[in-house]
């Protein structure tokens, strides 16, 4: 039988997992603050659900309850809710599980590992989901939901979970913001992110085969201080301190000893 | 007619520009301060060129010499080398082509934006060429040169070239720092980096559709107080300072008040 599920959120996490999650369980409810966002994700199932705005119409005869909000919004969410026996989950990479424990009795995680946005398709089979449950039982019906959507299910406790989302910004938040960086330096001399697209995928190719560690290149890496304070004319203050910093980092990280 | 070439230097470089190249042109010699790479990149050349490491014994026939060695070394290069009419261009980001300037009459610069290693297949078709001449009629010449391996061919002068330097530094070199720590970060609570690999390529590709400084997610983006100090304090002091650095400088990006 397949499991009736209410999404509370209609984000695009909330809706990544609401259409991939409705060809094998049945979508009950989407619920969110804002009715449109809600009515417009549940439009996109081909059995749309019912919706609504209003914490106290959410149906309580489901089988899982999927929360996909905003970190700060789940406890005062899970506050206002009337508490039931149904399968309690979030999909925050950051906040523990006992978020739910006051009030429920089968909670867990259920934390996809991708960004997902409008732009950009994702393979959701490929995205790595890192699951925990209150306990081993409902672990194992978490795992199951999350089968229903990815091959790659991994076991990460609240404190492991929050370390993969640390590792995620640092990986992706910031790196992204090192090549906006890199996109406005472009910009000033006249070319195109582009320009960078083909060493880039190198790049990131080279840190999943050889692990980014054995891979660095660079100035900084090679210790050429000369390059680095050419580098440094050329920068504003607060991008210099980026590059300093970083570089020096660098440095410390492979014994390298000049300093800039 | 083929252009007979002389490669300076047997690096990741020299070791690629001299495969593509010797498909439409004949590789002269190979000089290397180390005959053994030399010979090794000879070796690999369907007509294999004679080798040297004595600077005395490069050949002054060739119509192109090809410096392609560390930045630092091609001042002392260039001082000792004879003068001729020839075409001189290296392929460094960070030096000016006037390098050349005090002994050749016809030279320039031929920078791919790509890092070649043994590991990692590049097309090279595909890499974008920056070209620098002395007059127009060498930059015509280097541009032919270049036509030879990619199809990717911008001009750039020295100052632009240093540009595109350190946007690719920022870009790659930084970028892949931020993913080592990353990969520390995730090893130290049992996972591999490979967990980030699917997260990190819609990342990329969302920055190469809509630009980075658009596609920016993320708690600093968010403005998300709560998780940076929750993330601050998992990290230790060297971490935690980049983190707070970079998380500071997104918040400022995007006109965010609060601060960590």
């Amino acid at each position: 039988m397949k499991p009736r599920v209410v999404i509370i959120g209609a984000g695009n996490v909330a809706t990544h997992l609401a259409k991939v999650l409705s060809k094998s369980a049945v979508i009950l409810q989407i619920f969110s603050r804002n009715k449109e966002n809600a009515d417009a994700l549940a439009s996109q199932l081909a059995e749309t659900p019912i919706t609504t705005d209003n914490i106290d119409d959410i149906v309580s005869e489901a089988d899982i309850y999927i929360v996909s909000i905003k970190d700060d919004a789940i406890k005062p969410l899970v506050d206002k809710i009337k508490a039931n026996t149904a399968l309690w989950v979030h999909t925050s990479g950051s906040v523990p599980m006992t978020v739910f424990s006051d009030k429920m009795k089968r909670y867990g995680v259920l934390y996809p590992l991708q960004t997902f946005s409008r732009d950009v398709d994702v393979d959701i089979a490929e995205v790595p989901f890192f699951i925990e449950g209150s306990d081993v039982d409902v672990q194992k019906e978490i795992s199951d939901l999350a089968r229903l959507m990815s091959q790659n299910i991994k076991i990460a406790d609240s404190e492991q979970r929050k370390r993969i989302h640390v590792a995620a910004v640092f990986a992706c938040n910031f790196s992204n913001h090192l090549w906006a960086i890199a996109e406005k330096i472009l910009q000033e001399g006249g070319f195109d992110f582009d320009v960078l697209m083909p060493l880039l995928r190198v790049t990131l190719d080279k840190a999943g085969k050889v692990s980014p560690a054995e891979g660095q290149t660079g100035p900084a890496r090679r210790g050429d201080t000369g390059t680095m304070s050419r580098h440094l004319e050329l920068l504003d203050s607060d991008t210099a301190q980026i590059y300093r910093l970083l570089s020096q980092n660098i440095m410390k990280q492979y014994n390298i000893t000049p300093n800039i």
